[in-house]
């Protein structure tokens, strides 16, 4: 074996493991959303704490696939695609990060809504955003590990789904308050969270946009289909 | 001149280049907020408009501040603190660009709650609270090009007064949605208004981290003051 073979197929065990964090990372913020939104539903805040708990770990995972990729861009100096693997580690991490955030605000919230009088049914919707957003997560990860720029667009695409529940439950929420002043505070918390929902899918998407890149060398074009309305279109609410 | 440092000053060139981009980027995505905010207080559309179609540019520079990363690290092989002025500016650019979506983010609600009937007061809180992320993101810039950790510090600190300013603002908005029905629908979009710009404030930190770790090689140990206190102490609702 010739020392430039030792040098590179040490190299790719280097890139290879690091891109095994990126997925150990993936599976603790998959699990993070799950339990987030298990512990709204059913008022467990025993689960909430340990999320907000676990958050540690997945900030620390970051900081050390941050360092692990300063590391071998310096001591390899990789071109091409290795170059390019490595700068959508950085890129991929730092979304994850942020949605393990997200999902330990919406852990942090439960804590709160707890102590609150439940507002019928809402969890249950948020739930099912959440786990929405979960499935996407999973298949952005599978896309990333089978360099599936297809299934990247796919999961592009699914946000959609995401925004439409967010609209619904926005106008459920306004409909709530109007109804009972009561049902103010908990529904500002809770719109909270179907909001921070709401953007763990756009962070999914742009892991996806990642992992077109990693494929394909170039940034998709097309931006992705926005069908969050609330923001632009006075009549959704019902005032 | 040898060809090594015709080689090294071609190399500085490049890195002052793309901190210059940076400069840039962070003088327009301070208009940004600081039109964003104008334009809520004053119900000007055309300005709020106009935020929006501006966002483009600052996300197109992004994208070509990345290329240039990518290219200096591909051609120049940058170690020790070129590599990690290089790291700096992906990840600075990467929080100007969100800064800039928040912007864009208020804007487009300006233009939803022109159509409605105002909210005593509360614009004026919000630009107010708009200005002071706006003077940190400033202070953050000069902390950068100066290479000064402890104006980095102060703005880190600063970041308090924002969190203070944003829980002071929920509390009115859940007092004026109990006082009135017909508050709740624009009172949700302040208040939107309000937690883009408290992550703002949040972003600009994310900044004087990266100033931190370019100056010292590490990021700041301790974990910001954290003083949005809406997501965890219930009896911040006069419900």
């Amino acid at each position: 074996m010739t020392d430039h073979q030792h040098i590179v197929s040490s190299f790719d065990r280097d890139l290879e493991a690091i891109q095994a964090q990126i997925m150990k990372m993936g599976g603790m913020v998959e699990r993070a959303i799950s339990d987030a939104a298990r512990s709204l539903e059913t008022r467990d805040d025993e689960l909430a704490e340990e999320v907000r708990n676990r958050d540690r770990a997945i900030d620390a995972l970051e900081e050390q696939i941050n360092e692990e990729a300063a590391r071998l861009l310096a001591l390899r100096a990789p071109t091409a695609n290795d170059l390019r693997l490595v700068l959508t580690v950085i890129k991929i991490s730092a979304s994850l990060e942020r949605i393990g955030d997200y999902a330990k605000n919406i852990a942090k919230r439960t804590s709160v809504l707890s102590s609150m009088a439940p507002v019928n049914g809402s969890p249950a919707a948020l739930r099912r955003m959440a786990r929405e957003v979960e499935e996407m997560l999973k298949d952005v990860l599978d896309a990333y590990i089978q360099r599936d720029a297809d299934l990247a667009h796919e999961v592009i695409n699914r946000d959609e789904d995401v925004d439409q529940m967010y609209n619904a439950i926005f106008r459920e929420f306004l409909t709530f308050m109007m109804e009972d002043p009561r049902n103010i505070t908990p529904c500002m918390h809770l719109h909270f969270i179907a909001k921070n929902i709401e953007r763990m899918g756009d962070l999914v998407t742009s892991v996806a946009e990642q992992v077109i890149y990693l494929v394909t060398g170039k940034m998709p074009d097309e931006p992705r289909p926005k069908a969050d309305k609330t923001s632009t279109d006075p009549s959704i609410a019902p005032s």
